[in-house]
């Protein structure tokens, strides 16, 4: 029995928030002074559970069940983006050192918790810097070769913070399962009045930038016939966008033009070229093929109207499903406790994308108020962060039992 | 018989082109002291050819033929855009210089030519203000608001010039009628190959900007059915417009979306902002106000289905027809010369569309190398310079023996 203590838990989630508190959110982005302090901080709490704690030189905080040589793994990253949120990352730490320590507490068993707090998952110097180095996914040219957007280099951050541990690698034989536990950064949950996703894969990512070109002419002079406008191909574009991927859509797959511009952009100019942003998430690997040959398909067909419209992928990152038999173990322990809940994707990345790779790993969302994430107005009622630890307990426990 | 020498007016147009001369164009903005070089010398050509000459406070040059009481008016301005081509308004200029010195050269006759050259066509200060003074639609208040976009006053640019002549004001009882020869501006006659459009009149120009208001949401993390996009309503109206306006347009029509933009403007946010900017040009009143229509229902339209978007009319100029018996008259020039032609509107605004509210005025445009103007690569055969000149003294001509 793993009995997780509520007021210990959101006293743990709180203390952890002064560190780099910003108004209501946190500034504590990876490496900052304010973060090593939390990660300092989180490792003697980890001692203090009766954990073997260490921190790498990358600024993974990791906590070792002793006297065990299975565990399930159980964790997330404290680091934030810029003014972002208490509880990105930083609940999913706390849920992981909350069960490992009343996991002690219960008597222990055959397989332990062990708990992580990864580094950077925010991509101030590399996305999912931790997670990645813990599987092997980052080699020596990436980290020398990694830097802020103003120009800090990674090697700095990680000699300034003094931080010299030896790289923690995972160890399969050991770590025989991961769960992370996250705010949903989305609405779902507080529109179905669930208590708890349960994430049934990572969605992949299609970003493309489609680029159209034109002539410049007078607006006024030049008639329309004799024109040869980069804007209106996008505009046409556009349209088929949202009225074909409507078509061809899942209920999981989301789609946005976040970008638009035409340039020399004045009222009375035809536009000489224009450009937008398209991305499409699905967890499905061939819907996303499906909804890029769409889009393939309509550039060509603009073209041969006499568009000169192409295409760039900008960013591809294949989708990660989570493991089907925590997703049901999931399930389980929120029947057991009676918590409403419903499976979906997850739209954002997370270290889980890359534990995944390398071990059965699960992820539960807790409802987000407003579905606000990545800003000071990030927040989850007090009894939804509960719930959702009590899930994440109650699961690790089935999977003990299961694997006992 | 008025009998007009190429030579000459090829050699006084290339004069003109070194005051303010920039690589291949002119920089000669209203009241700079080339501009005012420029206005000075024309008025000592206009004295050479026996003409009455005079500089009024704005920089107006006008040329009177002496010993009449009625004369057809022929010009055109000086003043260019910054780094401008060398024939926008100049060539319209000596085109007045030259048929009033061949109608004198020719002998006279009871209706005079005279010629005038008019002050910040281009708007550096105030849009025709020389036009608009001369008929008296501009009041003195409009004078001394009136700045540049780099903030400087008009009346100190008057006071600079050291320019004090009283304002000739139109006398519609002496200047019977105007006439305004110009570059195209446009890639019409080049296509054709016609030497000569007759200008059937200035088109009307509305400009619309439209807003559209959305919702940021995270557009990975937000299922498309709680967004609310700022951007898609304005890529499907710029689709309706390409298409409703075809149908709708006349051979005359044109329109144009020359800006759009998406706020906050990231691959990954759903737009909460977006805007566009729509113009379209017609010589039909009617027409305009259909489109207008059409427009504007569609808005309605997409605000139904949930869209929050408006539009405001930030320009509206209302069509004007050049005098049909010009117009004729200038076509028979052209046939009596042999010279191809057609009829086509104006889509950029001139000072014939001031001079037309008050006195018969009539405009036409000679070929345009690749349609460029506002630009230093503007121009045109020497041969076509010469035949719009030809046509433009016959129908002068024709004018004066019509009316005498």
């Amino acid at each position: 029995m793993i009995a997780i203590k509520p007021d210990r838990l959101l006293a743990d989630l709180r203390a952890l928030a002064k560190f780099g508190q910003y108004k209501t959110g946190v500034d504590r982005i990876a490496f900052s002074p304010q973060d090593i302090e939390a990660r300092q901080w989180l490792a003697l709490r980890y001692r203090e559970a009766g954990l073997e704690a260490s921190i790498d030189r990358f600024g993974t905080v990791y906590g070792a069940a002793p006297g065990v040589d299975k565990a399930i793994l159980i964790g997330s990253h404290t680091d934030t983006v810029p003014c972002g949120g208490w509880l990105d990352g930083a609940m999913g730490v706390i849920y992981g050192l909350e069960i490992a320590r009343a996991a002690r507490e219960g008597g222990g068993s055959a397989i332990g918790v062990d708990t992580v707090n990864f580094q950077d998952e925010e991509g101030t110097y590399l996305p999912c810097l931790g997670s990645r180095a813990m599987i092997g996914a980052v080699d020596e040219a990436a980290i020398a070769g990694a830097q802020s957007t103003d120009g800090r280099k990674l090697t700095d951050a990680i000699a300034g913070a003094g931080l010299t541990g030896e790289p923690r690698r995972l160890d399969p034989r050991r770590q025989v399962a991961f769960l992370e536990a996250h705010i949903e950064q989305g609405p779902r949950l507080e529109h179905s009045g669930n208590k708890v996703a349960i994430i049934t894969g990572i969605v992949g990512i299609r970003r493309l930038r489609v680029v159209s070109e034109g002539r410049a002419d007078h607006a006024g002079t030049t008639p329309m016939g004799m024109r040869n406008d980069a804007l209106t191909p996008l505009l046409r574009l556009g349209t088929f966008v949202a009225d074909r991927f409507t078509e061809l859509a899942s209920s999981d797959t989301v789609w946005n033009i976040g970008r638009i511009e035409a340039t020399p952009g004045a009222a009375n100019v035809v536009p000489s070229g224009a450009q937008l942003s398209l991305e499409f998430r699905d967890p499905d690997v061939d819907l996303l093929s499906q909804l890029e040959k769409a889009v393939a398909d309509e550039i060509a067909r603009l073209n041969v109207a006499g568009a000169r419209v192409t295409s760039e992928m900008t960013a591809r990152l294949a989708p990660t499903p989570m493991d089907g038999g925590i997703a049901d173990t999931f399930e389980r322990a929120a029947r057991d406790l009676k918590f409403g809940y419903e499976r979906m994707p997850s739209g954002a990345g997370h270290d889980a994308m890359f534990l995944a790779t390398k071990i059965p790993s699960g992820m539960i969302f807790v409802p987000s108020i407003g579905g606000r994430s990545h800003d000071i107005a990030e927040n989850t009622r007090d009894e939804d962060i509960v719930a959702g630890c009590q899930v994440m307990a109650r699961a690790a426990e089935l999977l003990v039992r299961g694997r006992a």
